[in-house]
C-alpha cells in the first residue's frame, strides 16, 4: 500500500538501490579466486572505518548480539569480572549476555538517557587494585535513548587509573555514521553491523579486534565454535570461511564501503549531524524533550523523544503506522509507552526527514497533542535551507 | 547522494519496487506459449482500464507521443480535416504531427489554463454541413498546464451538432490516475502510455481503439508500418507481434493491472484525487496561483503553478534540484519561466507528497519568494490528516 | 517452470544481471543535469560501436522496425526508387515497409540461403544511367537464414558502377556481435537496436546516421513525426529528448556499451564467432544442412538448420520447449517447417552453448531424426576445449 | 566475464529471480504488524518441510554451523555424553563443535564414503545401560562424500536397545531436496539452512525442535544467548524476534516455501532424483567410481567423484574454473586432491546439469583423464531424455 515511504527506524535503514542490486549477486563459488579477492581488500577497507591500522576486523553472517556474543566469549573466561554501566535497553541487553556466559558483571546503574559515566568507570578501576576486572564494556551509541557516550573520556579515565582492562565498545548503531575511533581510543573490541551505517541487509556481524584481543583469544575459554575468532581469522588468512560465508552481503558491503569512501567518513558523519540537527530542532519546536540527558549526549543516528505526560508513545506510533503507513522506533525498556523513536541514519536526506517530522505531526494532531501542526517541520525546514550549501558542498 | 528522494515530475513516475521486479524478468520466447498467454488477457484487461467493452486495445514498443501518431496514420488520409482546441504544450504537439501527416488541421485556439472548449466544438461541427471534419482531437489531461478537460461535454456537443466525426483523446496523463470512459464518452482513439498511470517505465504507447476506428484502419492512407493497427492487431489475434515486443514492460504491466485491480479502479482514483487536493491547499496557502483557470478544471496528476511576478519558475526548479536533490516539472512552452509543475500521479503517498511541499517551500525561501515558510505543508498535513481514514479504508 | 535455462533464440539474448540491474534504475527527471551528463557519451559511444566517425547516432525508443522506419521516412520521398535484395524473412519484412511509404522498390529475387548478390547490385546500379535510384537496401545479418552478407563488396560495386545512391544497412543481429564499419564502408544509414549484441530488453531502435543522410533528412517527403532525426538530433544537441525518453533502457545501454569496451570489440567479435563455431560443428556432425549456402556466408549470431526431409522443425522446437523448458528459434517464412535456429548471441558461454546443442540432441532422438545422440556436443566439445585458452586470454 | 554459467557446488545454489526479488525487498519495520503476519505462517509452514507436527522450527540469522551451535547448546550441558559417527567432513566438524563445547563425545570411526551405521549406534547403545548418552548425532546427508544416510535405521536401532537419547540429525544438504521425516523418524533436533535446498542466500539457519528438545532446553547448561531457543521461541510466539531479524531473508523463505508448495514437496524430490540419477549415468560412462559407498547410499543433492590414480581433483576444478568459468566442488578433508564434487540441488534442470557434465568432460580431456570426451554427456541425454515425461508431469 504505501511501499514507497521511508522508514523512521534506528536501523535497519533505507537501503540505497546500488546497494540492493549490490546483494542480489547470483551464487558465487566462495572457494573460487573472486572470493579471494573480494575478501581480503573488503576486510582492510573496514579497518579504515573503525579507524583501526593495528588491529584486524571479523566478520560473521549473524545479527549485531552475535558480534557482541563473539567478542565476549572469545576474549573472557567464565568468572571473568567485567565491568559495565547500564543505562539503556542495549547495554541491559549485553549485562544479561554476560552474565549468560558465567561471566561475573560489575554493573554501574545508570539514569537511562545518561550517558557513560567516565568518572565511575574510573573509580571503580582505580578501586580494583587487583586487576580483578578484566573488560570494560562501554555501549557508543544506547539506540534505545539516543544517546551517544564519550569512549575516548572512558579510555583516558582507565589510562588515569593505570588499568589493564580491555576495552570493549558497542558500536552497532553509530560506526559509520557518528565518528568512531577505534586505535585513538584503544578499543580493543568494537561490535558493529550490517544493518546501520552501511546500510545493508541484516546479516554480519562486524567485530573490530585490537592485537591484545586477538592474543586473549587464544587462551579465553568461553565455549564458542560458530564465532570462534580462531577459525575466522585463520580462515580469512588463507582467503577462505570456515564455512558457508554469507557471500550477498560481502558484496553487498563491498558497494557499500565504495559508497562511503566516495562521500567521504567527514562527509558521511557531517550528513547524520545534519540531518539529526534538523529533526531535534522539530522537537525543540514541538515543545517536547528528548530522553538525552544533554545536548552533548545527543546521538547523530536516533533521537528518543518523550511524549506529554498523559499520551502514551506507543499509540502514536501505532496510529503513524495504521493512518500514514511510515514506521518509528517505538520506546523500549524503560521508555516502552513513554517515548518514541526517530530512525535517522544511512542514506536518509533532508527532505525524506522533513517527510517523517511531518508525518510524526500529523498524527500527534489527530490524537490531541499540544503541538502546533506545521511547528516541527517549519523549524526543521529552517535549519535544511540554511545549511543546505554546506550539505551539498560536502556530499558532492 | 539523493537516490531515494521521490520524484515528482509529472511522469514519468515513482516506480514501486513490485513493478520494478517485474519489469527485470530474464529473457524469454516471445513465440513461446508463455507469451501466448500472457498477453490476451493484459489486452483484456487494459479495456477494463479503458472502459471500454466494445473496442480493443493495441500496444506499440514506443513512447506517448507514438500513440499519437499510431491514432492518427490508421485513421485518417492525406488532407482529411480535423479540428482540434490548443490550449497547451501537449495539444500543441498533436497538433504539429497532425500537420506533418498532411492533414487539413483546424485549430481552436484557446487560453493555456483553459480546457477543452466544448461549446466552440458544437459550433464548428454544427457549421461542418458538409461533415468534412473527420476527427475530433481532445487533450484529456493537458501535463502543461495541469487541466482536466470534460470529454463527455464534448462529446454531449458532437452528438447535438449530429455530426459523425470521431472523437480522439489524448488520455497520457490520466488514464489509470482519473476517472476515464472509452465507451460512455464514445471515445474512438483513446491514446495512452506505460509511463503515467501505469508507474512503468517507458516504452509503451497504449491505444484504446473503437470499432469504428478499426473500421476506418481499412481504408486510411496515412502510411505507416511500424504503428499499423492491422499488423498489431491481427498478430494480437494469434496470440503474437508483428516484430520483437517489449516483453520487460509487458510483464511490468500485467503486475501493474494486478496492483490497479488489486486496490480497485475508483479508490486509485480516490487516493489520486486526495493527494492532488493536499497539494492545492498548499498552493492556496502559499498565496499562489494555478494555470488552471477554474476549479473543474482541476487535474488530478499535475499541478502547475505560477510563480509571483519577478520570479523565473526555472531559477527556482534549478534551485531545488541543486540544493534538495529533487526534481520537479518545469514550466513548458508560454509557461516557460512562469510556472513550474507538482507531478502528483502514480503511487505517491501523502507523506512523500508532503516532503515535495516542504521542499519546494525551502527553496522558495532561498530564493526570497513572498511565500510563508511552511504555511503550504501545514496545510496539507492538515487536509491530509482530516482525509485520512478515508484513505485507508479505500486503500485497504 | 525452467526460469535458469539460458533461451537460445536470436534475440532478445539473454541479459546479463549487470544489464538488469542497471535497467532497474528508479524514475529520474529526463530533464535534469544527470540526463544530460548521461546522453551525450552514450550517443558518442554508440558511434564507437558503429565505427562512424563522421556520422552521428540517433535512438528512437521502439524496436528495430522503427528503425528501418525512421531510416526510411527521414531521408526519402514518396516515389523515389530504391534497391533491395530478397533472400529472407528480414529483408522481405524490410521490402513491405518501403512499399507502405510509396516508395518504388525494384527487388532482386535471391534464394533464401544466400547472401547480398554486390554483382547483380552492381549490374542494376549500372543500368540506373539516370541515377533514379536513391538508397541500396542490404541485410548485413539476415537472422531468419543466418546468413551474413558482404556489405564491403555492395559498396565496391555501388562504386564501381559510380553511383551516388545512399547505402541503408540492416545491422539489427550483427551490431556490437560481428564486425561493423560504418564509416569504411560508406554506409549512410545503419538499423540496430537494444536486444540483440546490446543484451538489453526490446524497446530502443539506434540507428547511425551518415552526414549525407542527415542532409537528406532536411528535404525528405515521407511524412514522420515520432521517428523524425532533426527533432531527435535537435533536442539530443540540447541535452535532451523531443519526447520522454526510455531511460530505463539507456542506463541499460550505459552499462552494456562498458561491458563491451571492458571485453573489447574485437574480443567480443572474437567470442561469437567462437561460440558460432562450435554449434557449426555440432550442427556437422548430426549431418545436418545449415541454411546459409557457403561458409563465408555463416553468421556468427545465429544458425538457421534444416531438418532431414520428413521432419518438421516447428514439432522439434515446440518438444523441446514443452519437454525441456528451453526456447530456440523456429523458421520463418520459406523456412517454416523446414529450420529451426540456434541464436548464439550475446552473452552467451561456451558452456551455455552446449547445454543448448545437448537439448537439441535429446529431442531429435526423443523424435527420431538420424542423429547420434551425443554426436553434436562431442564435436562442439572438442572444439570449444582446444580453443579455450585464446578466448580466455581475449576475454580477460 | 561468464556470469551466466550455473554453479555446481553442493550449495549455496542457484538464485531463481523470483527468490532474488523476494530478498531484495526494501527495509520494513520488523516491529510492525507486517512482520508479525509474514513470521507465523513461515514458521508453520517450515514444520511442513521438516514434516513434523509435534515439533516446532525455530530460525537464526547464522549459517549452518550455526544450527549445530544452537541445537547442541540448547539441549546440553558440559560434560554430557554424545554418540556420534564420523564418515565425512561434516560430521567430523559436528564433533569438533561438540568438544569445544566440552561434551563428552563418543565416536564411531567410519570410512568416509560409508553411511551412518545402524547397527553400530544400536550396539553403543544397548551397551550403555546407565543411559549416560544423552545425545545421538547423524549427518543425513554428507556434503562431503555425497552420502545419504538411513536415519530410520538409526531410529529403530536406538528405540531397539530402548535408549532414551535424543536424535539430533544434520539436515542442512538434504531437507527440502530430499525426503525427510521429523516426526516419523523421532528426530529431536533436525539442523538446516537457507542456501540448499530452499535455494536462498546464506544467512539463516533453520533447526527443527521436537518438544521433547524444547523440554531439555529449559535445564541445558551449555551457555548461549544468540542461539538461545527460549529467548527465540518466545519472542516468536509474541509475533516478534529478540533481535534484528534478516528481514531479506525471510521474504526470501517466504517465496521458497511458496515455490516448494507450488511443485509439491514429493515433486521436488522426484526431480532432485531424476537429475542426480542423469549426474550418476554420466560418472558410470566416464568409468569412475563415486565416493559413497553403495547406491542406496547416494545422495540427491552431491555427488562424490573420484579422479583416477595419478590425477589430483584440485588441478581438475582449477581447470574448469580457469578454462571454462564453472565452478564445482572440490575435495573436501581426507577427498582433498582425490575426489571432485558436483552438486545438484536446487532450482537445477536437467539441461543446466548437462553442461556441467559436458564441462567437466571438456577439462577431463584437457588433462588427459583415461575418460571419453562426450560419453557422460549422452549417458545423462540418454537418461534425462527417457525420464522427461514424467518430469514434466510432476514439475507442472
Amino acid at each position: 500500500m504505501t511501499g514507497q515511504n521511508p522508514v523512521f527506524i534506528p536501523g535497519p535503514t533505507n537501503i540505497p538501490d546500488r546497494l540492493r542490486y549490490a546483494m542480489s549477486i547470483q551464487t558465487m563459488d566462495h572457494r573460487a579466486p573472486d572470493f579471494i579477492e573480494l575478501l581480503s581488500p573488503l576486510l582492510d577497507d573496514l579497518k579504515k572505518v573503525f579507524k583501526t591500522k593495528t588491529g584486524r576486523v571479523i566478520t560473521f553472517p549473524a545479527s549485531g548480539t552475535g558480534g557482541w556474543e563473539a567478542a565476549i566469549t572469545n576474549t573472557l573466561s567464565p568468572g571473568d569480572k567485567v565491568l559495565v554501566a547500564r543505562f539503556g535497553m542495549f547495554s541491559h541487553r549485553w549485562i544479561d549476555l554476560c552474565q549468560r556466559h558465567n561471566l561475573d558483571v560489575e554493573i554501574i546503574e545508570c539514569a537511562w538517557g545518561d550517558g557513560a559515566p567516565a568518572d565511575l568507570y574510573g573509580a571503580r578501576l582505580a578501586a580494583d587494585t587487583n586487576h580483578e576486572i578484566k573488560a570494560v564494556l562501554v555501549t557508543h551509541n544506547e539506540t534505545a535513548t539516543g544517546v551517544r557516550s564519550d569512549i575516548a573520556a572512558v579510555r583516558r579515565a582507565m589510562d588515569a587509573a593505570g588499568h589493564p582492562a580491555m576495552l570493549y565498545v558497542d558500536c552497532v548503531s553509530s560506526l559509520a555514521s557518528m565518528d568512531f575511533r577505534m586505535d585513538d581510543w584503544g578499543v580493543d573490541l568494537a561490535v558493529s553491523g550490517s544493518q546501520k551505517g552501511f546500510m545493508l541487509a541484516t546479516g554480519m556481524a562486524i567485530v573490530g579486534v585490537s592485537e591484545k584481543a586477538m592474543e586473549a583469544a587464544k587462551s579465553a575459554k568461553c565455549p564458542r565454535t560458530f564465532f570462534d575468532f580462531n577459525d575466522m581469522a585463520g580462515a580469512n588468512d588463507k582467503g577462505g570461511f570456515p564455512y558457508t560465508p554469507p557471500l550477498q552481503i560481502m558484496y553487498g558491503l563491498r558497494a557499500s564501503l565504495d559508497m562511503i569512501f566516495e562521500e567521504g567518513l567527514d562527509n558521511v558523519f557531517a550528513r547524520h549531524a545534519r540531518i539529526a540537527e534538523g529533526v531535534r530542532e522539530a522537537v525543540r519546536a514541538w515543545g517536547l524533550k528528548l530522553c538525552a540527558h544533554r545536548p552533548e549526549l545527543y546521538s547523530d543516528t536516533v533521537s528518543a523523544i518523550y511524549v506529554p505526560d498523559g499520551f502514551n508513545s506507543d499509540e502514536l506510533t501505532n496510529h503513524i503506522f495504521d493512518h500514514y503507513g511510515v514506521s518509528f522506533g517505538v520506546g523500549l525498556g524503560e521508555m516502552a509507552g513513554k517515548a518514541f523513536r526517530i530512525g535517522h541514519l544511512g542514506s536518509l536526506t533532508d527532505v525524506m526527514a522533513l517527510s517523517g517530522i511531518a508525518t510524526v505531526e500529523m498524527a500527534m494532531a489527530d490524537l490531541g497533542y499540544p503541538v502546533e501542526l506545521g511547528s516541527g517541520t517549519r523549524a526543521a525546514q529552517e535549519y535544511y535551507r540554511q545549511t543546505t550549501k554546506t550539505a551539498l558542498k560536502t556530499a558532492a
